[in-house]
């Protein structure tokens, strides 16, 4: 009965990002079922230090029956000391009996949770014909997305990588991702065109689908250049603020959240809405309630569909339990008695 | 630099009372001088499983300059399934530079930096010839009530360890507590008369510092019987609805609190406000005012005092510190690099 350690480096090792986005999607599908309890958000900011943490816990029911915490680290200064500016664990436990079962980094479950989320809205709401993604934002999170999308829908055969803020990154990703989803993620995207762009445009009006993973707080997708029938997973929006795509896209798209009060709050639909130019009224649901069947998906090919997703801390206990669970049986990690 | 995990048995054996009197006065004055943030605590309860959980978690400034948390679980029906009902596990991080120290046990940490506290309000607010102290109490806070009472006030010489709900308790641990003082905590009371109590009131009409360390949701001990000039630090009441004394003691007493806005809500103070037998303008200040001489103490030696401790993440933070610095200079416990 001890507690499972796990470092990134192992975490890395023993999970995998299918077992992830069947997890991801059960737990979506428990929530909406009202199997879940998000607790409230702890954060704070270090004035002196420029820096923040935040603690984000929760509990997931159903067959999972989990519950935990993870608190996440951002110290920007890190950088010049040689650390890592990002840094966070968590803490897992068995809530039939409240006794710990793993303690473990934080930082590549929250990518595997969040590739696996964007993937998840691409392949629930996309066209069924879609071959051309676009990924904004080509920093950690964009490995994750591409591993995820391309799992889901192996037709795809184009992705454009843009990154407007750092352009030489996007090439740097489109040069290596093939060889790293073969490595990282047993993906073969053997078939798949990578292209780096700088500016979002042309990608835009090619694409069948977009996942925004940038730190933007003004649009930089606009409604002009999408054409009909776009999906958009937009992960990058989770702090007030925070906006990725113009304010107008919403007008008319079908529109769905990870987590609707989260959304409203914090998500790529706040600013829309605080502007009047999307009503809460109109998000047709959660993911979760799409995945259920208790809500409907597209409607037509010339819709646009949006997925606001902010994250929820229920799918790192799951993709957690994963790590945890294929560790055991790699005989990885060190167990402790606490 | 990486994570020291830390057993319940590694921080027993490492962790010396005597530092943490002395980290958790420290804390208690940083408090006062606005160098430390208590944040929201979060809880829970699995209704089906009839459990709770709590996160407490905050950030400490000066020469700490540590934040982090800790989870508690509460699952009574885990001693059916012979598996400890309480457990818990903290989380410490340097707070220049946002990394985790450490992870460990959480609950000998809680029973030293709660025995410390009690024993500082003591020390800081019962008469200077006080010889007899009561417990009540003779639960697992107990014997470190008694320890760090006893090293900082060593002319005592006679303890009364009252348990109205579990008598036996009472004189068994009255037997043993000369053995595991010598044992667990490297104090001497071989000139310490330790005697069981069924009922409280012979020991409070004798007594002149009194620890309440129950779990009672009504007074235990009334006004009549205490003597003038009695201290009381009052451990137990750390939930609403939670009620150790009289109010009536109350009436004219020195009442400091760990925490104001905490006490208020959930102390020993909460019942004697809400009843309007005590007033919140009436509390004199916080322990750390009084450490610091920013309020008076005592003034003579007919006058009842109260210390209302609550419990304060802040403290487990600092004694958690001394456990990972020990630790260390013993080369004890598991350094991962997460």
């Amino acid at each position: 009965m001890g507690v499972l350690i796990l470092t990134r480096e192992q975490i890395k090792q023993v999970i995998d990002m299918r077992d992830v986005l069947e997890k991801v999607r059960d737990v979506y599908k428990l929530k909406s079922k009202g199997e879940s309890v998000i607790w409230p958000l702890v954060n704070y900011e270090f004035e002196k230090e420029n820096a923040a943490m935040d603690i984000r816990s929760g509990y997931v029911m159903g067959n999972e029956q989990l519950h935990g915490l993870k608190m996440l680290n951002n110290f920007p200064a890190n950088t010049e000391k040689g650390l890592p500016p990002f840094n966070g664990l968590m803490m897992v436990y068995d809530s039939n009996t409240g006794m710990p079962i793993g303690i473990m980094d934080a930082s590549y479950i929250t990518c595997m949770r969040t590739g696996a989320a964007g993937a998840i809205g691409v392949d629930a709401l996309a066209r069924k014909d879609a071959k051309t993604l676009m990924i904004l934002g080509a920093g950690k999170q964009a490995p994750f997305q591409i591993a995820a999308t391309l799992i889901l829908r192996p037709q795809i055969n184009k992705v454009y990588i843009v990154d407007p803020v750092n352009y030489p990154q996007a090439i740097a990703l489109a040069n290596r991702i093939e060889q790293q989803l073969k490595e990282e993620f047993d993906v073969d995207a053997s078939g798949v065109s990578f292209i780096a762009e700088e500016h979002a445009e042309t990608a835009v009006r090619e694409a069948d689908a977009v996942i925004t993973v940038t730190r933007a707080t003004k649009p930089m997708i606009m409604n002009d250049w999408v054409k009909p029938g776009t999906h958009f997973s937009c992960l990058g929006s989770d702090m007030e603020g925070k906006e990725e795509l113009d304010e107008n896209i919403f007008i008319g798209a079908r529109v769905y959240a990870d987590d609707i009060a989260q959304c409203v709050r914090v998500g790529e639909m706040e600013i829309p809405i605080a502007k009047g130019t999307f009503r809460k009224e109109d998000i047709v649901g959660e993911i979760g309630d799409l995945l259920i069947n208790d809500v409907k998906g597209r409607e037509n090919d010339a819709q646009t569909t949006i997925f606001d997703a902010t994250g929820l801390y229920i799918l790192d206990l799951a993709a957690a339990k994963v790590a945890i669970a294929n560790a055991k049986a790699a005989n990885m990690g060190i167990e402790i008695d606490m």
